[in-house]
């Protein structure tokens, strides 16, 4: 019952089972492996496009800071969610890559940025006054910090705008598999057809041990991520077992699976906290993690019993106090969450 | 017969079975994993050093770069050798992570920096001249990117003439286990208690897939290397790879061993290369890379056999020309180096 | 009738003059002539500060990003109202100079933080969890972007909650003198009796041709502020000519008779237009400037007499549409606003 | 007798004059004055540059780092001489306004760059190669630190190198107008007729109070300046009085005349101090700086009858010593040197 977060869990055998294969004696380093040439072509057949720029790093923070670092100069504006990835959970990594861009903070439900939005912030940056940070990039992440998911439509809305003024898209996938099979989108669909520029593809969070790829569906600035990219340390020396563990991850589409079980546990999960007087949903369920409130009394009996997961969003609240006060909680499920785990959790909330 | 780097090697198995190990279940994220803890009661215990802050990274740059933005503000200097790695191979990643220190160039033969050489640069940074970039840190390799060692002796003549200054020391150990059974020192003997202050642990190159530990002796600036970490996206969520793998390297002294086999093969390799008449060695041989000169026709028959190197310090060398003329080549063992491949090798340049 | 803003204003006599006595032969350079002497026991003189620092550049963005590059780290915050000078109208200085610290925009009335606000902030930041940015300094101005002022208990009732929090209080003061004859609060009850650390002196909006004094009242990090200060291309060489215009503001309180005259303009002009029916205030009147609403057939009757200043805050509106639409305006009065002017602008704005 | 430093000297008359002539009534800010568009057309007219981005700063070291920073990118190089001012008296300015580009240090006589030193340097930079820094900017410094002066074929000699790399020419010229009467060259045939790029247009150092133009000749990145000077604070907002100094120092050549005065003056201390029997010459006297070395006991003689200067290379030298020591220095003269203190000090130095 351990719903903390998606990236406690472990990885996924074949995963681990890739680095065997690849630990076969000398590889040449640096990306210059045999298996990063499959993962470049496999990640390019997969979104039909066969010019995009593929690279592997460790973290989604740095697939984040990377791409955005090539989008946005240093006196432009990132205009991006108020509870976003890169704006709450990056300690200013796009301002140190960037080498100091603004975060323009949009607000909207369920932590997705609506295109009246993106275009009111545009429209309030003086683009043009040189006393005024100008226009850069736009970020949305897909699926948002809520769980919630941009579909194809919503995403090419956004993009609109962005083009409209010029501005590049990028779409930080940390859970990119999740919001693909929760809207039955193709890969193409998602991203470049919809307009996006450049995604970071989660892989960590999705039953990999510590890999992202991003993909710049333009590879103009290709050189120049590998040089940034370098620069930051984030170019790996043994990255054939960076390469083997996406290779694996992309074989057969099991990254797709792994997402669609852990949409599936937070379905299941989610329709059983419901099934429970008193619960409801704080945002929609619509990826692999379920936010909802209960009286206090069910988090005590969940958490005494083992449950892990985070109060959300006040991660401050206790288990001290009126046992009828509604709290909510964050409960995020994996590739590897069992149906078991679930149902004991939902009885345990329930009484 | 691939000598092109340590880089090229393989992960030791011990390693990998680690990472099987680590894979049970769920984990808490970013270092707050049992196995980091473990990792961190070995590394002080091995350094004798019970209240250093121990952290992990992934490649040597990062470790190299994180640790010097620590010591050195951005209008200071780093002291450090014209050949070093922070120079020379990280794309000025220094820089990047000071916020554009200054590093100043120190001769010496085998790429050892000399505390006369330090002393003079020191001398002629203009302190407290405010047009001037004050000094910094010092930063030393060891073993050197020549493939020499550095003794503690010469270790603390060195921290000697920083500690005069008031500078802090750093140690880019990327082949810190090769050094250290080269010399017979004792981890402590071979760093805080020669007057170095941080330490780049290193790991990949000698047997792990990809993880260094920084040692800082002082744990007065951990909290600030945390966050620099994190904002640089070098903070892992799935941390316990990262542990699992330096806890493998640590335990029973695995680390030394595999050290002691890549320096075996470099003196074998070596010795067998010097009784080829006109092979000349152009570094002395103290760790596990061997530097050594001999006729094109020699390279001509090892590499049309198949081995693979680096020519060097001119990588810009070819198989045309004179047989007789004599090329310099780079030739790095790794733990996993066998006598056959090294014999055979040397029998290709004897004949 | 040019009320764009004060610094379209001239330079006093008094000032010229001053320059013309410090062109009298050669002078040392970078801040060694004898009238920063002067100019430097003055300040402390007048703050009752003998211990403080004190510096001059050339630019309001100088003296804001300078002093809070020596009070945030690169992974803080920096506290400050959403219209605050160093978020609106800097081109992201804060971030340039203080390699990426994120400005965390705060709501209040007439571009005035409230302590509430402020603590609300600071809250929500999450100290010590190393994902987020950490809290870094409080910045404020006086006279605030809307004219208006705080009081030295304002001010301190800020600084207290910084203080509760360890956070050092940044003063943009571009507008001080204006502040500060506007309560007759005297120099250092508004500053360093109120909490406030650094202090941006202005100069340039109220009679200087292009000064400014940063005042650290601790100067523990004055040579840090030196350093960057030089790095930043921001010390002059003929910084005599820096020194008198300096030594001249302060000369028999030549600083505070000009802010006077500037507030008293603002208060004839304010309470001018509030005798013309349909004319309202946006913001008080508390300094050298006006914001205020009336019907456009004023603005046009204003306008095309030869007035000048800026709609706002909608600065895109228009002498086109309805003649009875309210529109409104920022008036700043200077030094040298003259009576006459007010008195004709007010009559072409009522009829 | 001060021959310190040119930056010492006062500020020209009708330099002067010209800020009372600015000082009427009010001005647009921020580089909108009119005096602005007529340093703009006449800078590009002296430059028969017709298209040239012109603007203005206040120091040299701005001129330079802002040039710099539109020319080479963060992980590129900035190929320079060793006792180049970017190098030595900035402070790390480059790098701070590059975002930490990596200065290559070339050897020369005179503190000139050759063509081979350049070609050199660039050779040896792995361009392509991901782990170095890449070929990034060339700067020179015409006059340079030791006084020399590049004639316009030796400028075209090290652009034609720039050029077959494809790398972009900055031209240090704090000391512009001294080269250029020295030579004899136009402004254009200095310049961009030779290959420079972008040239830091000096005005301090020779009569002015502290102004400095940019000269883009490509405008392509003006926009780019722009946004960078404003971030760095160097935007006068009463820009009119940098205007006024800029256009007093263009008007009927007075620039030229002023380093005419200041060559001639330098000419004929350098003739009168090779009359003096024991005195040479360390480098040639080719624009406003000497550099010779004589007796101590000659040093004596000057210091102690007030001649100010400072002992060059090697800045600790003192008076203390055997007399018949040889101890050489750098002696700058201005527009205002007068050939009464010339004669005095030669006199001085012989007995």
């Amino acid at each position: 019952m351990i719903f903390t977060s998606d990236n406690a869990s472990p990885v996924h055998p074949q995963v681990l089972e890739a680095l065997h294969g690849a630990n076969q004696g000398f590889a040449m380093p640096y990306g210059a492996d045999p298996l990063m040439d499959r993962v470049r072509a496999r990640l390019r057949e997969i979104f039909e496009a066969p010019e995009a720029a593929v690279y592997l790093v460790a973290t989604g923070t740095t697939a984040n800071a990377l791409s955005l670092a090539c989008l946005a100069a240093p006196w432009q504006t990132i205009y991006c969610h108020r509870d976003s990835h890169i704006q709450m959970d990056e300690c200013g990594a796009p301002e140190f890559y960037t080498g100091g861009a603004k975060l323009v903070l949009l607000d909207g439900a369920d932590a997705k940025v609506s295109p009246e939005a993106l275009r009111a912030a545009v429209e309030s940056t003086h683009q043009g006054f040189v006393h005024a940070v100008q226009r850069g990039a736009v970020s949305i992440t897909n699926a948002t910090e809520a769980g919630a998911v941009y579909g194809p439509d919503e995403v090419a809305a956004i993009s609109a705008v962005a083009r409209e003024y010029g501005l590049p898209v990028h779409m930080d996938g940390a859970r990119f598999a999740n919001a693909l099979v929760s809207t039955g989108a193709s890969p193409a669909e998602m991203t470049w057809k919809a307009g996006v520029d450049v995604l970071s593809f989660g892989g960590t969070k999705n039953g990999l041990m510590g890999v992202e790829a991003v993909v710049l569906f333009d590879p103009a600035r290709a050189w120049e991520f590998e040089l940034r990219r370098k620069r930051a340390g984030h170019l790996f020396s043994k990255h054939r077992y960076l390469s083997a563990q996406m290779a694996a991850y992309l074989e057969g589409d099991l990254w797709l699976d792994m997402a669609r079980a852990a949409n599936r546990a937070a379905a299941r999960l989610s329709e059983g906290l419901l099934s429970v007087p008193g619960t409801a949903l704080v945002h929609p369920r619509e990826a692999n993690a379920v936010f909802a409130g209960w009286p206090r009394a069910g988090h005590r009996r969940a958490q005494e019993a083992g449950a892990a997961y985070y109060f959300w969003p006040d991660m401050n609240a206790t288990l001290d106090g009126p046992d009828d006060e509604i709290l909510s909680a964050r409960l995020v499920c994996s590739w590897c969450t069992t149906d078991a785990e679930i149902d004991r959790f939902v009885q345990l909330v329930r009484a």
